[in-house]
């Protein structure tokens, strides 16, 4: 645990906009002193707080949706296959997440960008559990004692608390920025992260 | 009309977003050498196109949204007092800016932006035609012959005819921002409309 301020990040490992925001927040947060805060949740439960929906759900933001990803892939030139099945279910990514993080955070970072990395440019399913172990063991990471841990309720419980946390911090939607309890809704607002911490706030 | 090329401006006069993304839109398009063409829309065939909802139907959306707002006016540096009612119809609003800018394109544009004032900073409910026709007034616009005109079939098909286009074009929200057929929506995407102006698309 770092003693530095932190930037918090919350998202989906299903959440396009996530996977584009979070790859250089930690650059930003090294810029200001700050670390990277990263806490996976499961946006099930924030749509049904949120009267949210996937965009997908509706064919003419499905449209848009899959355009702007395309174009975010070739703006940030990093690679996106829109997946197929979309959105899943982010249950076992988030406990693994939250299990690898708890012994070596950085550890815990490489493994959530893999799993992104899987998901939306590899064609990997990972709401599937033997995926998500596929991914760790790509990591480096101990699946026989990950798979034993992904049974277990703490792990099990440690995601359902993320998510009340983040419903009790005001996250409506991922990606979801908090800088010192100040809060910033999607990857188009990174600007405006970095303008805040700039100014210390306006 | 101009013969330059355009940014289209799709907006509603009831979306804060709309408000804000719509005040420095025309300085920017002057520096590519464009012109903005602004399009009001109202929301709600567009939602019912769609499946979305205005923020404040849902309590956390609505606090986030209310916040962001208040955030937005002291980083933009232009007022915000969240109205009462919101959000509010906006046919006679928009009838009323299509029948100006017709006549003339600049005197619209204040028109637009005196209507946005009016709602967002002045407490006034834009919503009521005789509050329209004030706002009309303040600008200089015949008001009696704008008054006969908000009853006539030709002004009423008009904004039909503008939502109608604007579904098909794609646009999904407000403020939605048209390059070359290329869509932005946000007032969240204006660096990214400004960087496609730029690069000439990616």
């Amino acid at each position: 645990m770092s003693d530095k301020k932190t930037i918090e990040v919350y998202f989906d490992f299903s959440s396009p906009y996530g996977y584009f925001g979070i790859q250089k927040i930690d650059r930003l947060a090294e810029e200001y002193g700050r670390v990277g805060e990263w806490h996976p949740i499961v946006l099930g439960p924030i749509f049904k707080h949120t009267g949210g929906a996937p965009f997908v759900t509706n064919p003419a933001k499905e449209a848009y949706g899959i355009h702007d990803w395309n174009r975010m892939s070739r703006y940030m030139g990093i690679p996106y296959n829109h997946p197929d099945p979309f959105p899943i279910g982010t249950v076992a990514a988030a406990r693994a997440f939250y299990w690898v993080s708890d012994q070596d955070a950085d550890l815990g970072k490489t493994f959530a960008l893999k799993l992104y990395e899987d998901y939306f440019a590899n064609g990997k399913n990972i709401s599937e559990k033997e995926v998500v172990l596929q991914t760790a063991k790509d990591c480096g990471i101990d699946v026989a004692a990950l798979a034993d841990a992904l049974n277990d309720d703490a792990v099990k419980s440690r995601l359902n608390k993320e998510v009340d946390t983040a419903i009790e911090k005001g996250v409506v939607g991922s990606p979801y920025f908090i800088v010192d309890g100040e809060g910033f809704w999607g990857s188009d607002r990174i600007w405006m992260v970095k303008y805040w911490l700039k100014k210390g706030g306006w």
